[in-house]
């Protein structure tokens, strides 16, 4: 594959597509069940539950019905909506404030980090997240994720897909859109990377959302490339 | 040496702390002059001329006179200011162009990226230079210089020693300035941070501008501490 120009730089989302979310959860949710005695809690359906709580969430930025806000400000009061359906309402509230900080505690897909080290010699890497500089630091440093320099929400001033987002992202290195990929498992993201004159990779994450999962499975889009894994995705960018 | 709190982040000054922009600048005159056989030249002479104008034009932005603008900008309009004293006024606009990135390929002092590799195992790591994001990446690529994130200048939207810079930064850490060290060989950077809270560290760099400098070859405030060069700052932070 070549392309023109050549990318310079490569701009990951990172909750799913680099890292799982999920099961990091689920683990960490087990612990705190063990330390607290908190009872069988089914701490999958937990995480699901409380990331169905993300976009909702965030669209109250999106919309303008409040003004700009990091995400883990609007993680933490969706962890207090969720907690009770799980029998979970007297859960002090140190321990949530402390469970809260598991976004920056989550666990990359094996495929990511090896990938990432033979990227960065050839490309700028950075995350384009909704998350927060401070937790994309903290996440970085947790899961080994060799991030340049954290750009997304922070740097947009919004949430994907809101296009400044992407735009501020790829202004801030300097670059033309089409010097950059977006890199995500998900085909909004990718969708409107696109609109945008970013070039694009789409890499499934068929079980980050569990094993019944539906959404994403397969493209759905007019992407630059499409690969398999992390692997793939270096083999092919750096084959070009 | 104990500090409360414990220091979470430690922020650089860049230019002049963490790299040598004046023996940089000279070597790749040098080397442009040969390439385009420009006669004898004293490459040094320039680099001092070319950063003789770094504060008088921050001061255009920070006085207000005009919008917040990028660092490399500035250093583009400085060269062709400073080009004629030098017999270089036919230096073509795309040689001006190339070379005003030579502030994104300066060298480290030798002890920098070791001590940066100890201190990363411990501390988040982060440049509060005045370069913006993309410079701030490409130079941190081509020294070695192995940041977490890049702060500073465009994240403040000002330059140093304006508060926001200082201020901004921390904030985007989520940490209290009392948690973060600001490192520099300039007083004057360190006293701005020491007055906004942030802790201090000095580390000499008494060839920044030549054998004959004057300034900065001692502290001169109140700091949290003071190092021989980075090697002795990662033992002492390392042994708190």
């Amino acid at each position: 594959m070549t392309l023109h120009p050549a990318p310079e730089a490569l701009l990951f989302d990172v909750f799913g597509t680099c890292v799982d979310w999920r099961s990091s959860i689920a683990a960490e949710g087990e612990r705190l069940g063990a330390r607290l005695g908190l009872g069988a809690v089914d701490w999958f359906a937990f995480a699901d539950a409380w990331r169905a709580r993300y976009q909702p969430q965030m669209e109250t930025v999106r919309s303008g019905r409040r003004p700009w806000t990091k995400l883990p400000v609007l993680n933490r009061e969706a962890l207090d909506e969720v907690l009770p359906a799980f029998g979970l309402d007297a859960l002090p509230l140190a321990e949530r404030d402390a469970f809260n900080h598991v976004w920056t505690r989550l666990t990359p897909w094996p495929d990511v980090v090896p990938a990432l080290g033979r990227l960065k010699r050839r490309f700028i890497l950075a995350p384009n997240s909704n998350a927060d500089i401070a937790s994309g630091v903290r996440l970085a440093r947790h899961a080994g994720l060799p991030w340049d320099t954290i750009l997304g929400a922070e740097i947009g001033q919004g949430f994907k897909p809101q296009p400044q987002v992407y735009l501020r992202s790829v202004a801030a290195l300097e670059l033309d859109p089409a010097a950059v990929v977006m890199v995500a498992a998900h085909n909004g993201d990718l969708r409107a990377a696109a609109a945008l004159g970013l070039r694009t990779a789409f890499v499934p994450r068929p079980t980050e959302h569990g094993p019944q999962q539906r959404s994403d499975l397969h493209p759905d889009g007019d992407f630059t490339l499409v690969a398999r894994d992390f692997t793939d995705l270096a083999d092919q960018l750096l084959a070009t």
